[in-house]
């Protein structure tokens, strides 16, 4: 039996909201938190459910255990080679049911910040890389190793380098070497390092910082940044000024806006 | 009576043309460089003029007192809460000048430096991070602090992620946090990082330096790193390709290698 | 009689395949290594022989002499002001044929790693940008200093611009001051750092191991990373998802990683 699929062995995905936080927790440990199309799913919903969810403000993404992610099942990869068709049906809709969480990070209307406390491999480094802020505890790690087993991480490329510059990369896809947490940041990947122990705490209290500000503000934010941001510069900035303009017109930016030159705090309808 | 309306009162933009240098320096101290209507026509308007004048080979942009530019005027934009539009038509148009400033500056032909001597904010990170090189002084910092008051950063968004990785920029633009100058120039933002008693004559010197060049090939450069910037790679190849040889056939490359291999100092024709 | 057209002369360029790597350097160090139509033409047919060749796995490219690679011939291109069209036809050629070795780079099947050992000037440099991966010693300086000579690095723009944020590409190119190897990767032009005297045994090493994985694996992996850099999320997906569906139905993806699970190494059919 699968892990998650019956009432009585752990979810493969925990979610707790607390205030206007959303956290997600990879609860596969002893499975190196793979992504088994169980996971995948529980994440899409999740994730689809948070996205029309008005209460919540801000996500956090985290895992249970020393790993991370280790990405895809592998044990679930295999399991198909043998199907009539090579295991075609499946790896097809297996990529398309983790290109969906993958897309569905940018686009969920919250922002989206990965703790990573351990190894995030492949399919886990891209988790990380599709989130839009993440924090890494300093024994974190990150790999996309697929071509240590003949299948080059192709899709972790994808947020990869749109998070790092190129050649950084090709570097990691092409040697498989893991980089550790500073080397991270370095490169982009990584917004701030932690230690391990205050991690989550630290996660918890960015993400409810994020949640007090204005929802309108932030998701319409949000949404603007991933829009320009492969746009021409003359059609980026007409989304943009868009944006600003219909911000401007919100409640939140009169009321924000009086606050601040009242030197008094705002009071956020959208919050 | 806004400053600058009066011919008594201090401009709001002060240029200086010295050479073949032209110098912006933002004079609205005791508003902290707030960019007013008043201000961004008249960032408008001397940008139009230098981008005719065939004297002057580089642009510095600076500003006076304590704060480099502190953003919009948020006086002015409350002032405009109570049109019977809600002030749509006003934030319309002051986005779109804006909007017009942060292109004109890639699009002047001369090169636009920026001299960074303090708090950059909001559309003032924006007006740093549009020029085509930034000088800072150690005790500048950057920020994009929109979300604190229910006005997300939209339109600086746009000219932040072009010059950071995708993580930092949602990470200044999420968390309104300050950076300094050295964290800046860590995530690309900032070239050089300077004492602040002489970034002004360091922004001079290095303007004058790229002023003593041929004018026709800076130009030329410059058009061309903004044009390829956005294409597919066989596309960005044939517009360089058709720059290079056009820069080939123009008096001063001919005169610039060849003085080159005649190790003797080149005189410019278009300079 | 110019180098390389005679039996006589030392070849501009040599190439040496040991195993499935092939070292392709640069060996006009009395010319510092320019860029002549000769050394192109090798360089395009090397590279062109390579791609079909189904027994090697990784490309090296090195250089001879202190100079890595000075950039285009500039003795060649003067004695062509004189031409007719005022050079103008040869310009044209001289640049479509460099254009076509730095867009044969990214797209040869096998990963190509420069070893810059020295100055890596002007299209030099970009021969660096180029590649996949760049190694240096601690002695490389990198330089695109054309604005010196009247003649702005546009096509080197193409491949830096690509590799390093916009404004450190911009600050090379206007300034026209080398920077060294640190600085060098600080902003994402080189990898790896290495003493002078282990630079080629180090590119060696890792041309060797990268020769080692699944062949399928790794240019599929090349081929999609390029593929999807410049799409629309979305479409940078559908790509890459159909590229891990590709890879995962063949044959060394199964034995990759039934090897892994079952903790033994991988015999290779594509290798």
């Amino acid at each position: 039996m699968p892990d998650g699929a019956s009432g009585m062995a752990a979810p493969v995905l925990v979610r707790e909201d607390r205030g206007a936080v959303a956290t997600l927790t990879l609860n596969r440990p002893a499975a190196r938190n793979g992504l088994s199309l169980a996971l995948l799913d529980a994440l899409s919903a999740a994730l689809r459910d948070i996205a029309t969810n008005s209460g919540l403000r801000c996500v956090v993404i985290q895992a249970e255990g020393p790993v991370f992610c280790a990405g895809h099942d592998l044990k679930e990869i295999t399991a198909h080679f043998a199907d009539a068709d090579g295991g075609h049906a499946f790896f097809a809709d297996s990529m398309a049911r983790c290109a969906a969480v993958m897309q569905a990070i940018p686009a969920v209307p919250q922002p989206v910040i990965a703790a990573v406390q351990g190894m995030a491999t492949a399919a886990g480094c891209q988790l990380a890389a599709a989130c839009d802020m993440v924090l890494a505890a300093e024994e974190a790690r990150f790999c996309t190793p697929g071509v240590e087993i003949g299948l080059f991480c192709s899709t972790p490329a994808v947020a990869l380098s749109r998070a790092v510059p190129r050649k950084a990369a090709m570097e990691m896809l092409l040697t498989a070497e893991p980089i550790d947490a500073a080397e991270a940041r370095r490169i982009g990947l990584v917004n701030r390092i932690l230690p391990g122990a205050s991690l989550r705490a630290e996660a918890a209290a960015l993400a409810a910082r994020i949640a007090g500000r204005s929802a309108l503000a932030v998701q319409l934010g949000k949404r603007n940044f991933h829009r320009q941001a492969g746009l021409p510069l003359a059609e980026a900035y007409e989304v943009a000024a868009a944006a600003m303009v219909e911000n401007l017109l919100a409640e939140d930016a009169a009321e924000g806006i009086g606050a601040f030159l009242g030197k008094r705090a705002p009071e956020w309808r959208h919050r």
